[in-house]
């Protein structure tokens, strides 16, 4: 199974969002006309996107950017901070569900909660209005803090009050809200450990996530379900800070390449796919050994810097293909004693 | 139910410590003479409580700051870096039992724990003293850090040398070890996630937390028991530091609203209530879905400015009511394939 | 039981690495002609060692530094930041097995995986060649991470693809890089908290770590594994940053005595042993109860500045041994409701 990079990009684009190259594991979502910086000073912008809520196939439910074309995880949405994003929501399918975000700001009836009585109705349109804020100096060397971070979104309502089955049968979805400045990655995977599934999927079914040598890339790490996680990414490390980068040379924040992935839970970060290490086929999986052994295991694939397969890749992913159909399983029956 | 805000100061009061304006969750110790910064310079003030250890109906345990007053979880304990706070430990049961803290310094027959020999026998009345220190210039930049935080104290001897019993049934609480200059908040909740428990109770019984729009609230988030939790707040975030608020314009700290709170941890922060978002009724809840699912839901009732409800609070508070009697559970059987 | 702290430093050295005075929980690697700042400057130092992977008595295998050496965990490796480690891996087992590295660079020939044909077959030596990278300014006040942290190593390969079972019968080790300027501790401990197993043994059994009051002492924590774990140090804490410590008054990293120990992730940390508490025996344990219950417990053995036993801390250590032979288990069965 070989992929041409190219084909990672084939989504459709909306002008509302910021604008990297290509997004893996979830839609799209652009502004091609939009420079990262080009409303800078405009803090009160409002984006507006329709998100459709649909049914899979295999009883699964998805969120997308067009009817008919609902993904799992849902498209990767992205704003700046300071400005306000209003999701329609239209409902297509025969459900109760809603759309609640972490991270930003919404009054009640964004909620998404049936609590506050903030969902869709099978068949109905409802528009959930996020707004986010800029951080506040507090005085005394004191900031509350700002929107900006890798947040996310699922449903709230199918199924039961806390959208339990909605999350588990897929509607969720990862959401940035970038500061002015923040570097903007030529690649993005949303990685989703849900159950012992990622994305909804088992190897070797998992994304294979891909970019040439040197590419700057981002992951968006998401946690759901019943189960901790721990998210590890071969080769590749990164700072545990709001951006995955430190701010100076004695930034005290650790260095780390493994990291809780728990319910409710996300963070993200950036790197430069293969430096120091080349390109090849890096495993990316849940630590918790169980978690891997029955399938929470993908390939992020390096390739050379002119898009070619680098020596060993193709047997690598012929020989995960063929582990996770056939592979031997170990006794997890006494690991605890 | 409403409940008016004031009834949640009706504790004892004792002046000894830090003075916040109301705390939940817990009773009140406060210091009502005792302006914030009243004693900087005399780094070491010792300060002195007496607890009760006490059974409470249905087989459970709390400490209380006098006889026939314990709570689930106990008091909260506040003090500034730098004080000592000798707790004299009354044992009103007819179990050996101990108080053992977290983040603050004590000698082996302070260490609350039955390897040291440290408890109190039934019926036994024992002094523990916790001392605390401010952060040490290392040198090279480096700091060795000080007591500041937010910590917690629990049993250590009820029914095994772990006070795995103890905690079970109740016997916890919080502990702030406050920095010269820190934020003061208007009110305090202690949230405890232990076994599925969230203070001991199960929704629709767990604590409603209650503030007027734009008081300044602090959370103190610990976890106990077997069970992997996450802390999700609706509509409100903090920054993963040591006070919840950010230190500059570019400090790294990753801003969230979901937090691992897992057995043994501790963490605590402020925000705003209902800044950005407004009043209203705002889950808090363990983001684990089963556990949710369960009944480690809470709510975090945000008021009007002048104290009374805002729209649609009364109907979310009873569909709380409701739903957790009679809500339809989730089938998790099948969540991990 | 009583243990001469001098016992603790009896392992073979080889002059490749950093010099701690002493290691426990794993044998130690040392330079004795290396001071720590010797090289400083020559940063693409490249180091080398041969580890054995063995069997041991009961099913068990080990790396170690000479045949017949192994111990578990494994040698405890450090270097510095900028340096290359070679390691030369002799399989004197039966079994396909491997040795893969966090937070380091590698390529795919030295990644450890099968996915990669990285692995050693039974009988077959193999050299894996670990880099590292100083902190690289990025501009715009970021810095791409360096390698600088507390990382491990383990199998990869024993089992299965995943290394599950060489992890469960005992591959796995510290792996230190430090940074030109840190701080050389006076003493380091490895824990590893791999299923409900302390460096694969349970109370009595687990390891006893000894200082002298003052000392300065490294702790490198490992989780591997299916389950969650807590790490729990009685009577000091630290700062949860890549140091343990703080970079300034006004850092705002969160001060911690109880962290996650998920499976994957490390950290380490730096005490004074005993400073401000006093000498005794402190415990460390897993904070989720019912694992310290079933013996993922262990006494860190702070002696008087002399070398001598501080009262009590024999009768403690005596405790220890019986409780944990004899003492009575918690009900865990109704924890959760």
């Amino acid at each position: 199974m070989t992929v041409d990079p190219a084909q990672k990009s084939r989504f459709s684009r909306r002008s509302v969002l910021v604008t990297p190259a290509a997004v893996a594991g979830g839609a799209l979502l652009t502004g091609a006309a939009l420079a990262p910086d080009s409303n800078a000073g405009s803090a009160a912008a409002v984006r507006q996107i329709t998100l459709y809520a649909e049914s899979l196939p295999g009883g699964l439910f998805g969120y997308g950017l067009a009817p008919g074309a609902a993904t799992i995880p849902g498209p990767l949405l992205e704003i700046y901070e300071g400005e306000t994003l209003e999701v329609e929501l239209v409902n297509n399918t025969d459900q109760r569900l809603s759309i609640h975000p972490h991270g930003v700001d919404y009054d009640v009836n964004s909620d998404g909660s049936p609590l506050n009585a903030s969902f869709n109705a099978p068949g109905e349109t409802r528009t959930y209005v996020w707004r986010t804020r800029k951080q506040v100096d507090a005085g005394g060397g004191r900031f509350m803090p700002g929107s900006a971070g890798y947040w996310h979104y699922h449903d709230h309502a199918l199924g039961n009050d806390h959208g339990t089955v909605g999350i588990q049968k897929g509607l969720y979805g990862g959401l940035i809200v970038r500061r002015r400045g923040d570097l903007i990655p030529d690649r993005q995977f949303t990685v989703v450990f849900s159950g012992m599934l990622i994305n909804n999927k088992k190897a070797p079914d998992t994304p294979m996530f891909e970019a040439r040598q040197g590419e700057r890339v981002e992951f968006v790490c998401i946690g759901h379900g019943d189960l901790p996680h721990t998210f590890h990414l071969h080769a590749h490390r990164w700072a545990d800070t709001r951006t995955g980068m430190l701010t100076g040379a004695n930034d005290p924040s650790p260095v780390i390449d493994n990291k809780n992935l728990d319910p409710g839970s996300s963070f993200g970060f950036q790197v430069l796919a293969g430096e120091g290490v080349g390109p090849g086929a890096w495993m990316y999986h849940c630590h918790v050994q169980m978690h891997a052994d029955q399938g929470m295991v993908g390939l992020f694939l390096v390739r050379n810097p002119d898009g070619s397969m680098p020596p060993g890749a193709q047997a690598a992913i012929d020989r995960f293909q063929h582990h996770h159909v056939a592979g031997p399983q170990a006794d997890h029956s006494n690991h605890h004693g």
